[in-house]
């Protein structure tokens, strides 16, 4: 019996069983039967703006041009293409004083959950998911993600902003219109900080980002999904879930902030072809996705913005949970080949 | 509009925020229907031995009187109560010589899965599971678990061995039969090291055990849900699951191997009170549990085992799988104030 490998996250302390000996198929993933959505009123659809709380953002179309709109304090706006609004159940919410900003650490153990949690509504249509939206549609996504990025970072006591999405039932979408959520936090996120790290000291060591180094040994691996003139992605070496894929700039640059004009669309139709391929390969899966940055000038160096998609596909349980060690049972060459094969037929 | 808490783990870095907004009770966690088990034939009951690998393990009752078989070549054994043997999907695999006992890291991010991955089937009733079975059978899950553990901990090439029991579809088990898990891996997982660690850290610097302090705290806290006579039961401070309870030995010891055989029936009557508890109060939710322990000797001052359950009743999505913290929505004082009036009504 051979050996199952164990493998080593790029920069995480974190261990992968790549578990092949089920000899499971990413099509064996396809899911069989629709989850059914929740029934009822749609409160992200047009016209039901008063279900949610006013917008801090939106894009209103009017004879063709784009109008953004902020802090708007009128709900009757019904002709937008993006709506972002505070989560109606923040786990983040804005400090009411300055002391509460400056003060959030209450002990070592213990402190206030200072910050923003923000829904990002990606398009009036229900369904229009990136598999499915426009290309010009997703540059508005992606504007906003950034336009929320800037507005947020800006603010004294936020230290980051975790820009994700959650797509289907199984996976923590609760309502099933198109939409992200944006979360900013008094603290570097503990992920976030050991990849800081880690890149930091691989600069140390060898003058350069490590993300830059593995962007180049991954586009000659097994792992190589596809690459466009400004993006690259591939399933990471030691993926935790089965079919996860990075998408990451070509160009070093700590956040998304920095992307041009032409980056923008290069990365809204990356999007698209990663997501409408994952859609028909195994049947609108379930996935969240989050993105990676740094804020600050400091991390400019060594950190490499890029976006991690995690379908889901398997359930962590009782071994994942209590040991922090993975079982991942698909292999990410074979990952890897069956989205190049959907892409590239 | 009050701020949500962000709690520190005791030990690990790891940050909780304990989202009580969403105002949501325990029992709105209640499953509404069952999810329906696999159909056919259980590879798992009486008679169909054949349908998986030969035991390295069994209890077999005969004349009142338990006799242990080990490593058995005689798959008719049909009487048995108790029934070990590989997974037929093992994350480990056993070595197959000196060197890859020896020479299981490859590289810095490669190595070879080199262990043990057994099933520990609990029962030969089907439904037996914990919250159901006589203290006497769960006396013998208990003993079982023990044999297992010695047996593999003595190995040169086991470092660590996990014990965790996944109950229920959406936790992960495919099969309904009772049954719990055992991995034997030929290093110390992560969340395990990194407790070995702090808790070291403390003992250097107060002269105690981290867990008999925790315990003594959490006693007197409204996080305490129950104790007999050698075990107590709480729910930790910064819970990152719904519900989540520990039991924890009051004796100082760093691995279950250490129990009296009274000590030992105080566990099982623990386990069988805390999770009939659970399924009355949550109609037969699923859940995760797993054993934190330590093996050998060097720990044997500052680590203490414990067992940590983990109700599955929320999904970890983009937020707390690109950053690493995570949401829960009961209070953990909540969880143990629910739990306690459903074992002291």
């Amino acid at each position: 019996m051979p050996y199952n490998e164990l493998r080593k996250d790029y920069l995480l302390d974190r261990w992968v069983v790549i578990a092949t000996e089920r000899g499971r198929r990413p099509t064996d993933f396809a899911k069989r039967e629709k989850t059914q959505a929740k029934k009822g009123v749609c409160p992200f659809c047009p016209g039901n703006e008063h279900m949610t709380p006013p917008a801090v953002l939106a894009y209103i179309e009017s004879g063709g041009k784009i109008e953004k709109i902020k802090d708007e304090d009128d709900f009757r706006h019904k002709n937008w293409i993006i709506r972002c609004f505070s989560n109606l159940f923040p786990a983040f919410n804005p400090p009411q004083n300055t002391s509460d900003r400056k003060n959030f650490m209450k002990s070592c153990d213990l402190a206030l959950a200072v910050g923003h949690h923000e829904v990002l509504v990606e398009s009036p249509n229900h369904d229009k998911h990136p598999s499915d939206a426009s290309v010009q549609q997703l540059v508005h996504v992606v504007n906003a993600y950034l336009d929320r990025l800037f507005e947020l970072s800006s603010k004294p006591y936020v230290k980051y902003v975790s820009i994700f999405r959650n797509h289907g039932l199984e996976a923590g979408a609760s309502l099933s219109h198109a939409h992200s959520q944006i979360i900013a936090t008094p603290f570097v996120p503990k992920i976030v900080e050991e990849e800081m790290k880690a890149s930091r000291k691989f600069w140390q060591e060898h003058g350069e980002c490590v993300f830059c180094n593995i962007i180049k040994r991954e586009r000659e691996s097994p792992r190589f999904i596809m690459e466009n003139m400004d993006f690259v992605v591939f399933a990471p070496w030691a993926s935790v879930n089965p079919m996860e894929f990075w998408i990451l700039p070509k160009r070093h640059a700590i956040s998304p902030l920095e992307l041009s004009k032409g980056e923008k669309e290069g990365f809204a139709k990356m999007l698209k072809t990663c997501f409408s391929a994952l859609k028909t390969l195994l049947n609108d899966p379930p996935y969240n996705f989050g993105f990676h940055i740094a804020l600050g000038k400091t991390a400019s160096q060594h950190y490499h913005w890029h976006l991690e998609v995690y379908p889901k596909l398997a359930i962590w349980a009782g071994f994942e949970k209590s040991t922090g060690v993975y079982i991942n049972t698909v292999t990410p060459e074979t990952a890897a080949e069956s989205l190049r094969k959907e892409i590239s037929p």
